[in-house]
């Protein structure tokens, strides 16, 4: 399909047999000097990427492949996009860096882009270099404001890799981490196909679920609760759209307690659900709202909302913190004890000021909803109801699960939680063969391709998940 | 002096009023949108910085300032290098980001330039996004090694701001944010102007806080430490050159009960002291060797060693963890629980490589040595002698602190620890008034030009510090 080389010139316009050779020193190199997030070193085997353009990157052979993994589902706009690596290059000639106490037209500017998208008052912007640090201060600041320590997040969640941010991640890689005395508090959120209430359809899950985390709250003590904690949408734990009015329900709770809410849209943010923030899929009507029913002012509005990746989508590391009026005054005369050297860094936010202007020009968050809603929601739920392997399929916008099972009727997932399998190895094997990056987690294939894609890529990703899931298939028991 | 200003276009080739009205819309936006590292909100009066060039920053009305701070400590190279700002426009062209699991060329070569100034078998990178994820991971990799808990740190120390690294910190920054359960164990380290020991020499400070050291590891239990973390020359805390022996004795201690040895080489390392790394002016030879006698295989080698800053000069947020062999083979066939999106970011490391490269071929670490044994430090040392307001003046290469004391008796610092005062404020204002960013702390005021500044351009800061210290002499008692 496209696993093939065209021509000899890559999109950068550099020679493709130079590109590989230099693909090669870098493997080579990589191997010798270079230590991997989350791996155990000797037993990977790094693909090379020696070249990218919006929906494709070329590997080490020089063969193109459908990036349907957007990276780790940072690249909403693709790769190298014009208008964005031309912005970065020309904030590089006149002002790469200068410190966080000046006053800087890029970082004024991208504060004020992203204060104009955020829900509510959500009227200032504290920036980092990534997720985890963007984490790591909203619990801060959510801690000094209420004065009480404990944070609460839910089972299936990521919030990042460093210690704090780690410790709130409900997900395996937290084990390892976990001494016992972070303050978190984990409790389960609502996931439907894999119920732990016992739930029949998602409006008794919805009222389960609030039901678990309120009564948590009641038994942990309300008064040593600094903050509720959710991706929005979570992400890397499976894509799991809360039910209407879920999210309007821990709002509620969170009044009730005197608790922070921050919406953690790191990976759900910035057009990936066809919306600027996720959290604006989700209405403030309890139970009145449909499940992409918010419309301006009636979105749920989170006290803190901390972004990254899509925001410029990761051309240059950036990430930050959006904070109500409320919490933003608890530090007006009193300093707020965190920082960094580069927050607010001139190239990162000239980068997401781009970004933005050329998502907003580009319609490429509507574009995001009409990918979802016409072409790859339906097109999973035909290859969910064509290949047994699909336990279910959900998301929205362009981003999108496939739980895959080894059994339809228990559920039993095609790996185990935390780990692999030959059949996922498999799956994922035949996906690159055919010319696609996934996005691979346990037993989950994200279909997560940039939130500008074209109708024909995502139906050639479609078509290569169709030929892994035969793969899949062979799989059950 | 170079206070106003000589032409009507700036360095960038920007009109001057057109980036004057920028820089006034960029502070009006700042003081709506932008939250700030370490203030109160309020209270804050961010000046704009509209251009820089070299050593110098041009204000928000056009004036012309030499940056005697080099921002946060991190512009080594000084501001806008050609060479590097070329590189990064080129690597955005090329290839703005990848994903932290395929082998990217960037990333791999400034592994290998990193790893081969690093002393010993530090052979792999880590990369991170700054320094405090650096020392973040840095302390998870030295707990997972060690199979141990504790952290042991210096008070007068800087480490980071996300929640683990502003723990580690000995710095009053730490307060708000430390409830007693982050394992950290704090202890004093060398410092003679004030030394906690008593001592009357370099020889007696060494010997009594390597002792109070080993003490305090015999204590704590040598068996419940997972790792001493010292930044190789403290900065920000007050730039105490350890002195001769120090180093190579906490080596001795570490090896002695199975201690990872981190050096924290943020604002230290990449030149600032005149060497690639500020630990290589340390020898192993406990008192035989001189303040910088090592050389070569000599060299105090930690397990660990954490950098950001001058790596790329902050043109590009970029930090890490050198690991040695035995650390990283803890992690060969066991996963290492630690990651990050952007790590090993191709623009950042692509920077890097370009800083590596200028720095190396246009003799800048050489350069900064020279600056620091002839100019620098005896311009300050004659300073001190002309201005009783300085109790002492120490570093070296071209980072150089200048102790202010309202007191020359009692020492009674210019300023309270974790403070300000009427004093430092009117120092400060006098150097900006004269035509230069100082980089101040508390009761003292650091001299930190970037490792290329020129001869000329460290007499005219030294010249504009000679009228700062005859106001700070105006405040002795
Ligand atoms: C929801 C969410 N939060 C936080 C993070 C951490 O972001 P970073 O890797 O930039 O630290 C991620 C990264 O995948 C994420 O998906
Ligand atoms: C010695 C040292 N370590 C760590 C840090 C933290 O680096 P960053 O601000 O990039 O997180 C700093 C920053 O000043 C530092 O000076």
């Amino acid at each position: 399909m496209t696993a093939s080389l065209e021509t000899n010139v890559l999109p950068s316009g550099e020679d493709v047999s130079t590109a590989i050779a230099a693909g090669q020193r870098a493997y080579e190199l990589d191997r010798k000097h270079v230590f991997h997030s989350w791996s155990a070193q000797a037993q990977i085997d790094p693909m090379p990427i020696i070249a990218a353009q919006g929906s494709y990157v070329w590997d080490g052979a020089g063969r193109k492949l459908l990036d349907f993994s957007s990276q780790l589902v940072n690249t909403n706009i693709g790769h190298q996009h014009p208008r964005v690596t031309a912005a970065i290059a020309a904030q590089a000639q006149k002002l790469a860096t200068i410190a966080p106490q000046y006053a800087n037209d890029a970082r004024s500017e991208c504060a004020r882009l992203i204060a104009e998208r955020t829900p509510g008052d959500l009227n200032r912007v504290f920036f980092t270099n990534g997720g985890a640090d963007a984490n790591e201060h909203a619990v801060r600041m959510a801690r000094l404001h209420t004065g009480r320590y404990k944070v609460m997040t839910r089972y299936r969640s990521y919030h990042g890799g460093t210690d704090l941010a780690i410790n709130m991640t409900g997900d395996p890689r937290r084990w390892r981490n976990d001494y016992g005395n972070s303050g978190m508090v984990h409790f389960d959120g609502p996931f439907l196909y894999r119920s732990v209430f016992n739930s029949e359809n998602e409006q008794q899950e919805c009222e389960r679920a609030l039901e678990h985390l309120e009564r948590r709250v009641a038994l942990e003590g309300p008064s040593t609760i600094a903050a509720i904690v959710l991706e929005s949408v979570p992400g890397t734990a499976g894509i799991m759209v809360p039910p209407p009015g879920y999210m309007a329900g821990v709002r509620e709770i969170c009044d009730r307690y005197g608790i922070v809410f921050i919406a953690d849209e790191v990976m759900a943010g910035f057009g990936r659900t066809g919306k600027w923030f996720a959290i604006q899929n989700f209405g403030t009507g309890r139970h009145g709202t449909g499940a992409s029913g918010a419309t301006g002012n009636d979105t749920v509005t989170p006290d803190l909302i901390t972004f990254a990746k899509g925001v410029n989508s990761g051309y240059v590391p950036l990430g930050g913190v959006a904070i109500n009026d409320a919490i933003a005054d608890t530090f007006a005369d009193v300093a707020y004890p965190g920082g960094l050297t580069y927050s607010g860094h001139p190239l990162a936010t000239a980068a997401a000021v781009a970004t933005i202007e050329a998502m907003e020009s580009e319609g490429m968050i509507d574009n995001a909803a009409r990918i979802g809603s016409d072409i790859l929601g339906p097109g999973l739920r035909d290859l969910a109801a064509r290949h047994d392997s699909v336990g279910e399929v959900r998301g929205l916008g362009v981003f999108w699960a496939i739980e895959l099972v080894a059994d339809a009727a228990t559920k039993e997932p095609l790996a185990p939680y935390g780990g692999s399998s030959p059949a996922m190895n498999a799956i994922i094997a035949t996906c690159k063969e055919n010319g696609m990056l996934p996005f691979a987690n346990f037993n989950r294939i994200h279909a997560v391709p940039p939130c500008n894609a074209s109708d024909d890529e995502v139906r050639e990703g479609l078509a290569i998940l169709d030929r892994a899931l035969d793969v899949a298939d062979t799989f059950m028991k």
